[in-house]
């Protein structure tokens, strides 16, 4: 089956979007075996927008477009996609009655806006959204002996996704007539041409389940997908191969349901009651915000100590001037230093520490943008001792070396305790 | 003059890579007033590369193209621009020599895929790859009466930004004839369709400077752009409209030269060499990490203390227990004491504060998600007051609620010192 991605708004052809629904479409429409051909982008424009859904099924089996079903002017899909497949609005009850309720809940009156949003194609299947109030909906039509398909989701992220999962996967799984199950495999301290190189036993000729590498902020991802006529049969596929790929960089894996290292060690320091502390210099903050991510993390973070200054190390966490003095801010005695004052401060099981030098500038003689150290102290539950990790990239991209040392630090604890 | 923009590469139908080249594109080429029309992806395959081309130049005057310039079996644009605009490949000299001195410096050997790229159309204009080896082409030809353009870029984004600003830019105004200036305007404070009824007056009728708002991550912006025959003119015109948006919206305002507010306040204080602490609670550190994503911030940033517990609130910034006990955490009064307490502790001239619940859980019976309190604590240089701003959003979404608390905090230093 073959696709194509229709992306509609004049936002994103002014550029003041970045076109994340089409990557994350991509990937999931490959995962359950549809070819994605094309990818078009029109602006809220009704001849255009007409125009566009036609060039995308004339190669294309079906065509999944997000954006303009909200209630205002300048959305028209449901009016564009009733026209070129063939059928007219009608309204809607359950949908009126799925809205009325929705807004209930935010104690929303309903307006003239909300009850257009209730009008859906006649004949269409119909796609909620738990997300919103603009629902989705998929329409067919015959076209020179041929059955094509048109699928209309709401354009923010949260919506169309939600939806995605929820309702439009089940409905493509009937029509491709088989069942799919993908799961992410989740790793940190491995390049993403080294893992590919690693999982090539595993990726050369294998037609399903399928393993793809992905990279992305300073991680790599391994998608594993497989499509079979049931879904343990798929569910069980995927699981044997995950194990396979285990097997090969089992090391660098944190995660084989595709949560990221805020969640994971999240959730593992609240199962296992296990409180903990930071202290952050070059990361500014991004640490403790990172981990407060998480709704409920209070029951296990403490605190975070940010300090920029060198007073503030020795006022917060009771570094040693002559240890500042005479190894400097950034080495492994001061990160050490205030890993374990910030532990010892707090009371908490675990204190996490880091300095680096971020850049752009700051080289010293010796010390050079991109290094820095991770400090991390642990409490009589976790072992009662004090490491640190060195980090040497010679990086000189602020946000990247930022990212990278927080990262580092999840790596850190989760690889100790 | 209308522009298409399209992407060559499987590896983007696939999801693998978010297209961050089409975003830049579009907004490069809206600023000099080109429209864009429309977004193409398409996959490493000559004919459907070949019909998008035309596809893309049946509407526009002009096609940008990136990706598929490299050295290797899959990159076919070239030959494909050549087929399509009526032109050969021929070797170009210069750009051999350029890229033979390019390899010199990285002390590698010219391969044959390395001569293949010095393979140019015979009658093109080329653009230099100062980031890379595959140069970069504009081809034109004469279709039904019209001149017609495909300029070709490589896939990498920062070798194609660089090319694009360096040499394509330099020749669209040749094309045009014309030069354009924007400015972004960046409000807080106003949501978007409030901004856009308060500019109605100036946008109605408006063609040039055009104006145009944004909204992104809780915030609004206002594009001003203008194309006149000379760059003096232009900027001229755009400056005498920023003006009269400051008539109708100044009170929103905190930037008319597009920085974020983090850089907006982050210079202020350099500029004025005062000195802040902050003490975050529901933040969990936000306000430190995008204050000290601004290089030189050390100068004036001394710590930012994430007090997320109760215990460490009166442990790190001396809040009463009876505050905490009679007012509850989230409190005009413990946000007064925790932006007083990390001033005087660090002895800045700034302190600020945030408490607040960020859900999407943790009502109480009188206080709800989304209640925040941002305190202000001014030294005797800032005119020494400690004042506090309630906010009341009711929006049960964390991360929405985090990141309003955050630029709330930074406006509450703009508007107050």
């Amino acid at each position: 089956m073959k696709a194509a991605i229709l992306t509609v708004g004049t936002e994103i052809l002014f550029g003041e979007i970045t076109n994340t629904n089409t990557v994350f479409l991509s990937r999931r429409l490959n995962d359950i075996g549809i070819d994605v051909m094309y990818h078009y982008t029109v602006g809220d424009n009704p001849v255009r927008l007409a125009e566009m859904i036609e060039t995308s099924l004339k190669d294309c089996d079906i065509v999944l477009t997000t954006g303009g079903l909200g209630p205002t002017q300048d959305d028209m899909t449901k009016e564009i996609a009733c026209q070129v497949m063939g059928d007219h609005l009608v309204m809607h009850d359950d949908i009126l009655d799925f809205i009325r309720n929705r807004l209930l809940a935010y104690k929303a009156e309903m307006s003239e806006n909300n009850i257009k949003q209730a009008l859906l194609p006649s004949r269409c299947r119909v796609f909620f959204n738990d997300a919103g109030t603009a629902p989705g909906f998929a329409l067919d039509r015959e076209n020179e002996g041929k059955r094509q398909w048109i699928a209309c989701m709401p354009g923010p992220p949260k919506e169309m996704t939600r939806m995605f999962e929820r309702s439009v996967i089940p409905w493509l799984e009937e029509l491709t007539e088989g069942s799919l199950v993908y799961k992410e495999i989740r790793t940190f301290g491995i390049g993403e041409s080294d893992l590919e190189t690693a999982l090539l036993p595993l990726i050369d000729g294998q037609t399903d389940p399928t393993l793809a590498t992905y990279a992305k902020n300073g991680e790599c991802s391994v998608r594993v997908a497989s499509k079979r006529s049931t879904r343990e049969e798929a569910e069980a596929a995927v699981d044997e191969m995950i194990r396979e790929v285990e097997k090969y960089v089992g090391k660098y894996i944190y995660s084989t349901e595709g949560d990221e290292y805020p969640v994971v060690v999240g959730n593992m320091l609240m199962s296992r009651g296990l409180t903990i502390s930071a202290a952050e210099s070059c990361t500014g903050g991004m640490f403790g915000a990172a981990l407060t991510d998480i709704p409920g993390i209070s029951s296990v973070f403490d605190r975070s100590l940010v300090t920029y200054s060198n007073q503030a190390k020795m006022d917060e966490l009771g570094v040693k001037a002559e240890t500042l003095e005479k190894h400097g801010a950034v080495s492994e005695e001061v990160a050490l230093e205030m890993a374990d004052g910030v532990r010892k401060k707090s009371g908490t099981d675990i204190g996490i520490s880091v300095t680096g030098i971020a850049g752009p500038d700051g080289d010293t003689e010796d010390k050079h943008v991109g290094l820095v150290y991770i400090g991390l102290s642990l409490g009589e539950k976790c072992g009662g001792k004090t490491i640190c990790r060195k980090i040497d990239r010679r990086i000189r991209e602020r946000q990247r070396n930022r990212r990278h040392a927080v990262l580092s630090m999840f790596d850190m604890i989760y690889r100790n305790i």
